[in-house]
């Protein structure tokens, strides 16, 4: 018997794809839950373009749109947003399934865990240049690793939990670099230090990263938003430490001009899923009685985009 | 022997060629400072379309590049800046010259008093929404009222001076609806709070006002802007009332849909003026200890379009 735990994907996107297809090449039992992509997946399998070469998976185990999953140890749910899928998730997961929301912003793990009451659900935030290219073709351009912690349903801290060393070791062992944070919150805040400047302002002003850091005023302007996030992240109990603004500025300057995902979607015509990036930490530091005005600003445009795109 | 007043009226574009239209109809002398369209109007005239329908001016005195202007009684600056114009009025502007700087935006005063030590400067704030069509053609569409004040070195206010009742009469009897403004300073953060929100909005957003009231997420900014501008007013000693905002957002809901003059030069390819809207009004509140993130973050936006289009 094989004693690697089984792994669901669903949603099989850049992210999916790319995870998915370390966990499957190390060995894993691994089921794809894919909707419009099920039969090319069926009869092409899943090709990844990584930085270190292609790989191409084939003989699939595809789930596809109203069929369903098998149970899982693992349940990686990888689609833009969880609500959508937190039924899904909830006929699949039983206790002891441990549930990864693997997107970004705040407050994606609260519908899975009303859906999977018996599961232990985990946040993923993964730091990661990827792109879906096509049906079943995935790009993997740079960085990969992953922030793994527990979800608690009052927002404190759940520490490094079994279920987070479980999926870290298994991750760990497929080669991800993968950070064990036992402040999920905290965690979730980090990111959004990077991804509120650099989304928003990409799809506003229709640049790259390399852009607006090669300007000095929009430089200026993505270093003032992280400050709020950062003062944001401590007025909500979840503190971070200031200098990890100077060493995002500093890494997204030694980057690969890079187009963040809210700019691809935006690009594509596609909704802007603003909830969990904008709202949510909005919301969480209005109710801290703190002011993110930039922030703010950077959202009410960023909505005005989108309802005009839609 | 005309005891109207004579007026030079620097820049033949929408202000210029609406106010000019007015007063030479009125009966004043009025000479033409032109660059390009020099020739043009010397042929054919200045047309200037109306609400009340078209005027049509010929033998028009046009003064063309590099010829000197004869002294006037009142020059009219209505260039995009007036810190490009400034060593010619202070050619022509001897002891007792009017001069009125026609331009929006903090600062702009400053360049012509200091090249026409002898005259009285004058702010003259324009409420108007017109375009310049093609050479020699001007597009009145709405509004067109005129707020003079005089300038002062410390910024203190003028009161209402006789060379601002002189030009406010002139003005008045021409048929422009005319507002005599003894606090200068605080006229032109009046503006500004239209400017401000508007002007930016419009650009980043590709958007008309119409676009920016309907969407309630573009219109809480706006609103939130203009309570910024009108806080820096404040700060800086030239406190405006807070009813004023709810009377610019009802009135601009209720005008016709408007590309601000920003959008035009910015469609247009043409550079941004920055100065005298966003950069002189921040620097203003940042001395007196005031904070304008919202209009901050926008200000680096437009730089950073600004930047691309040069």
């Amino acid at each position: 018997m094989d004693a690697r735990r089984s792994y669901t994907v669903i949603g099989v996107g850049a992210i999916g794809g790319v995870y998915g297809s370390k966990l499957l090449a190390a060995g894993h039992p691994v089921r794809w839950v894919a909707r419009s992509d099920a039969d090319h997946l069926r009869e092409h399998g899943l090709a990844v373009d990584l930085p270190e070469g292609r790989a191409h998976h084939h003989d699939l185990h595809v789930v596809g749109p109203g069929e369903p999953p098998p149970p899982s140890d693992v349940v990686l749910v990888c689609t833009k947003t969880t609500a959508g899928v937190a039924e899904l998730v909830g006929e699949i997961a039983g206790p002891g399934t441990v549930v990864v929301a693997m997107q970004n912003g705040l407050g994606v793990e609260a519908p899975l865990a009303a859906a999977a009451p018996g599961a232990s659900v985990l946040g993923g935030m993964c730091f990661i240049c990827a792109t879906k290219v096509g049906p079943g073709a995935v790009a993997h351009l740079d960085y990969g690793g992953v922030t793994l912690g527990e979800h608690t349903a009052d927002g404190d801290p759940a520490g490094v939990t079994d279920a987070v060393t479980a999926v870290a070791d298994d991750f760990a062992a497929a080669g991800i670099a993968v950070t064990r944070e036992p402040d999920l919150a905290r965690g979730r805040w980090r990111k959004l230090v990077w991804n509120i400047p650099y989304n928003g302002l990409s799809v506003v002003l229709d640049a790259g990263t390399d852009d607006l850091m090669a300007d000095p005023d929009t430089r200026a302007l993505v270093e003032a938003l992280m400050r709020e996030v950062v003062g944001a992240s401590a007025a909500c109990g979840h503190g971070l430490d200031e200098a990890i603004v100077p060493k995002l500025l500093a890494d997204t300057e030694a980057m690969t001009p890079y187009a963040p995902s809210l700019k691809l979607d935006h690009d594509a015509g596609r909704p802007l899923e603003l909830a969990a990036i904008y709202d949510a930490p909005l919301a969480a530091a209005r109710a801290a009685g703190f002011a993110m005005p930039r922030t703010a600003a950077l959202a009410a445009q960023l909505h005005f985009l989108d309802r005009r795109t839609r």
